[in-house]
């Protein structure tokens, strides 16, 4: 692509770092900021300055935060015996909108993947052991995707707190709410017989 | 969606406002440089704002600059007589790629469209229409989309500049080099056999 000015070139480069963000998309979004008010771009560019240089981890969770203690882990009314294990805070945003769930959560960060070079030493998974060793935690719930590397990690954690004797489960695995059988996969449809609920718990909805 | 943070919420909205990307597309993107060194935040806010700081559009043809003359306006090269008319400049990026095109170019900034709003003074018709008349000019050429707002601005312009006796084309329309015939459409197809080129005028690339 030959720009006609250097500064829009460099734009668009790093626009285009981001990803899914190819050149052209690139280009059509710095067109849009440049036919915008310059006060948009500015709120934009305020906006990400101010996260990167500003935003926390919890330092129980590792949840984004504003504050030293994430809303959740701060709010007394949570159930602090129980954690649910995800990989990254939109896992946390998901379960949240479900409005089921009042324990604490402990985030990851990612999965163990060997391919992307991710091992356990990358995730935080130490504080999460300690935590269970400390006795801090009853009950730990593995909300990780249903992957080869979900399984993983899920092990890898298992293996390391079994000994401390707290109770562990995964998430359910069944067919979709709304989902037609026969277009479940094998594998799905299988786990979902495997691992049936009694009628009357299911209908309490 | 429900945040854990002000400030994470706060840029989720800000490129949220981009053109074709959504509350959740815009949740990976800030994530995405959340993961990344600080570096890649600041690059890219750097860019952005020396972008809508500096950049110029030159006062000649109208396409983005980072001089008062863009580089094809200040060639003296290239042929001042014959003009391009495009719609913007990502336009003038796909002409200058083919390498065929020795001429200037006029951006418009856009087309006439009732439905969006925009009508001939938004866009850069009247410094047009005042080269033409003064002469500078011997041929334009239209090259804007082949849509009823495309026809509707050639044809517009023409109704201006029809008194000064200035040459006017338009770009060819017929079949993609590569396409087959029969998925073409009929009024492509139908254009493609009454604009026919002599067969020697086609063979010589």
């Amino acid at each position: 692509m030959d720009f006609s000015s250097k500064l829009l070139e460099n734009a668009v480069n790093e626009v285009s770092r981001l990803p899914g963000i190819g050149k052209r998309t690139a280009l059509r979004l710095v067109l849009y900021l440049l036919k915008q008010p310059k006060e948009n771009t500015k709120y934009l560019v305020e906006a990400l300055t101010h996260l990167r240089k500003d935003v926390k981890s919890c330092e129980k969770c590792h949840n984004i935060s504003d504050t030293e203690l994430c809303d959740i882990c701060s709010n007394p009314k949570r159930n602090g015996e129980i954690v649910c294990v995800v990989e990254d805070i939109r896992d946390v945003m998901a379960i949240e909108n479900t409005a089921q769930y009042r324990g604490l959560y402990h985030v990851l960060g990612g999965k163990i993947s060997p391919i992307e070079g991710i091992g356990p030493q990358n995730l935080q998974i130490g504080s999460l052991v300690e935590k269970v060793k400390n006795g801090e935690v009853k009950e730990l719930i593995f909300a990780l995707s249903s992957t080869m590397e979900g399984d993983t990690t899920n092990f890898y954690i298992y293996k390391q707190i079994e000994k401390y004797g707290v109770t562990t489960s995964t998430i359910a695995r069944g067919i979709s709410v709304g989902d037609e059988l026969e277009y479940a996969d094998e594998v799905t449809l299988g786990r979902s017989i495997v691992n049936r609920i009694p009628f009357e718990q299911s209908i309490k909805g």
